[in-house]
């Protein structure tokens, strides 16, 4: 097939769906905050549970809240683009949150635990995946513990998934480091994996 | 295997080989000398030829110049990382340069036509490939009749190699658009995608 001029010079930049994971307590909130200070313009997808709300948390914001009967409907209806029950409470990620945000034209992002993470890669390929991670373990222990949310058994608990987890860094596309003194570079490595992943070649549409 | 903690946390970041194409024209050599001004630290590879030199050359910078005989003991010592025959004289790149630059610790970037960057992908994998291109015909015939280094025969036998290493920019990793009015975003381009290839999982040293 000849390509026609218009065809050689045509660049396709669709916009990209970016997973953003790692340990619990690594800073992953944070991160996404301070990458949308700096101007970079992303939807981000906001997870589903069948939990209760907790006083601090806001509808939408941190979670949907709805009932287990409306979330087992759904995925029923296969709408999660991945869900699973943590703690005997559903959490997913509604297909439909994620065409919404995709189809404002602006790179869509989610922020899913390491095990969701693999799930998604099964099902779009073609996700840029970015696990973040603590310079050291100790550094992660002093994030758990500040958070002041934890026992001293849930705190061993998250410590030895974080392990796991970080076993488990090199099945993403891209590790980044939060180093505790130099965060800037953590965002500055976000910001450039995501200018990069648009200049791909070959890079296709996200069909969900 | 148990992974220690110490390996838990360890990253690697061996240094990077970037080869940066394009059709002839498209701009490459002033894009690293604005890569370079921006403090973006890393090493050039100088190409070595059997041709020549102009009055306006400098051994060294433009080329390594060397004899025919010289460059015929290379190629039978495997001396090259790859090399052709350009009307007459041979062009290529010594690889004793590209390990120098390399053992140097920082990144090293190869400035390479396109039939040449289709050849070093295949010796050297993990090469990271750039496909420079113009905005439009338009634009790279303006760029090279600025040039006035081209008879029209030339000006046109560029044009045709143009248009065939255009369709092949899709052979290349990334695909960066020098934008005539916004040729800043394909230097900060450049520059992410080198930061963003330093975060990729699972990168292993370069090994020629």
């Amino acid at each position: 097939m000849q390509d026609s001029l218009d065809d050689l010079y045509h660049v396709p930049r669709p916009p990209l769906l970016v997973v953003i994971s790692g340990p619990s307590g690594v800073g992953k909130d944070t991160m996404l905050i301070r990458t949308k200070e700096r101007g970079f313009e992303f939807m981000f997808v906001v997870t589903m549970t069948s939990r209760a709300r907790r006083p601090n948390e806001i509808d939408g914001r941190d979670y949907f809240f709805v009932s287990r009967q409306k979330f087992e409907g759904l995925i029923a209806n296969n709408e999660f683009l991945e869900h699973s029950v943590v703690y005997g409470d559903y959490k997913g990620i509604p297909k439909s949150q994620v065409r919404e945000a995709m189809a404002s034209g602006n790179d869509v992002v989610m922020r899913i635990d390491v095990q969701g993470a693999a799930k998604i890669r099964q099902i779009v390929p073609n996700v840029v995946t970015i696990f973040l991670m603590p310079d050291s373990e100790d550094e992660l222990i002093r994030r758990l513990v500040e958070r002041k949310t934890e026992t001293a058994e849930g705190l061993q608990r998250r410590i030895a998934t974080a392990r796991d987890e970080m076993k488990r860094r090199y099945e993403f596309d891209y590790v980044v480091v939060n180093h505790v003194n130099h965060q800037d570079d953590a965002v500055d490595e976000i910001i450039a994996i995501i200018r990069a992943e648009h200049c791909r070649s070959r890079r296709t549409p996200i069909v969900l």
